[in-house]
């Protein structure tokens, strides 16, 4: 199955080059899952693309209509990925755009993710990538869609890995290429603050919500490397893979232990099973 | 007038909106400027398009194709401006790309930039940003499609400024927005190095072999705030607007001389006379 897109509403493959989000990467994207026909924790998705429209200053208005859209989308599809491009629209050359120029939307439909299951049973290998991130607190946070740090860090490996991690500028843990960190040390939970760069990922929010619930503290820390020697556990996270446990990174660090993450996936699990829950939030 | 496109040679309005250029920045684009049918400094242009595309393993091959097709526009359009994108091509989900796939290009025809002409006489008045460029020195110099934080930077006044100038996270001086700074100082022709972050201009790589045929010692240099207070002029340059002298920059700097500038306004003008020297090289 190839991809099919919804332009503005209307079913389209034809976008119009002027659009400043191929001119300069002018916008924001969503990556939602959609299993049985529903749209995993779409209210969490339209709060972070709410927040990089705000950022960017992107008078994004057709929320009804994008909800609506994808609803139907995701009914049809079934199973697989929905995503979700809101654009600056149309514009002149230059970067200086029109206050009022009304946002382009681009929604496509994929099929399912193809990982191998043992990927969250047995975890996996993560790659520790050369390319550190640049630090950008204006853009951080938000998923926008200046990616090329990604497609750089992606085109480090072939398949010898599930994922890299990409440390900062100042050699700070931040994130996976297409993903979240969590590391657990005498059963606390810590993952990388996103203050300077990263996405905050919306698996990442829910997580830290269901540890705090069952009584796990969590915090958002500072945390390099040497951090990796003293944790128990390490495991990286999306909305489409769910909970990737970590069983080594690049030959120099080593997790025998999964209890807390286990625990996690059990907890989203049962979450999935009652789908108020976890379509609606 | 507004854009009209070509999409790998044929006249389109109708991008494939799983091109990766769209999806990630995954790309690399041109500014060329056209008088009298001639694209000037065609040669740079595409050496700077080539270490773009070695940079991001972007694997173009219609280089005849793509130079034919901007001179034959060149000549239609007189006039004006012509912008050229090379994006990695359509592809699936996910930052990795297919080593192979055949990549975008996409070329549009503008009017000629309209500023006003005693921009270049009497000079502009520069605003400092408050955005500080991400340091990313795998990014750096190349002029690739991720281009958020001169959007950023460029929404941050109206038309109060010709230009704003941009600092990097470790307030080094970097560039403007859409062009490179000059520093004049004793004589000698100072320009911010590109070694972390910033576009490595055309119209920057005339001025300085220019300015070093006249006998001027050119530098690039780290260069910060106080060097304004040394400085006796400062210039803003890009292939479109040519030579812009600084008279002031955000109030806290201003700058009577312009008797360099205008020496290298004059020999680049003569060039352009000189047509088989300014237009192919």
């Amino acid at each position: 199955m190839s991809a099919s897109h919804w332009i503005n509403g209307v079913s389209s493959n034809e976008l119009d080059p002027a659009e400043r989000a191929l001119q300069y990467g002018d916008g924001v994207f969503e990556t939602l899952c959609v299993r049985h026909g529903s749209v995993a924790y779409l209210h969490r998705h339209w709060q972070r693309l709410r927040a990089g429209c705000e950022r960017l200053q992107l008078h994004f208005a057709e929320w009804d209509g994008l909800t609506a859209e994808v609803h139907r989308l995701a009914s049809e599809l079934d199973d697989g990925v929905i995503k979700v491009i809101v654009g600056r629209g149309a514009g002149g050359r230059g970067y200086r755009y029109a206050a009022n120029a009304p946002c382009t939307r681009i929604v496509s439909a994929h099929p399912p993710a193809q990982w191998p299951a043992e990927h969250a049973s047995v975890g996996v290998r993560l790659r520790l990538c050369r390319l550190r991130l640049g630090v950008q607190p204006a853009l951080a946070g938000i998923k926008h869609l200046n990616r090329l740090e990604q497609v750089l860090a992606r085109a480090e490996w072939e398949n010898e890995y599930a994922e890299g991690l990409l440390l900062d500028c100042h050699e700070q843990l931040i994130e996976g290429t297409m993903s979240n960190l969590f590391i657990v040390r005498d059963g606390q939970l810590l993952t990388p603050r996103l203050d300077d760069c990263g996405v905050a990922g919306i698996l990442r929010s829910v997580l830290i919500d269901i540890a705090r619930e069952q009584g796990v503290e969590v915090r958002r820390s500072r945390l390099e490397l040497p951090d990796f020697e003293s944790a128990q556990e390490v495991f990286v996270c999306n909305s489409v893979v769910g909970i990737w446990p970590v069983r080594e990174i690049d030959g120099r660090y080593r997790f025998a232990s999964r209890k807390v993450t286990q625990n996690l996936q059990q907890a989203l699990a049962r979450r999935q099973e009652t789908e108020g829950i976890w379509y609606e939030e």
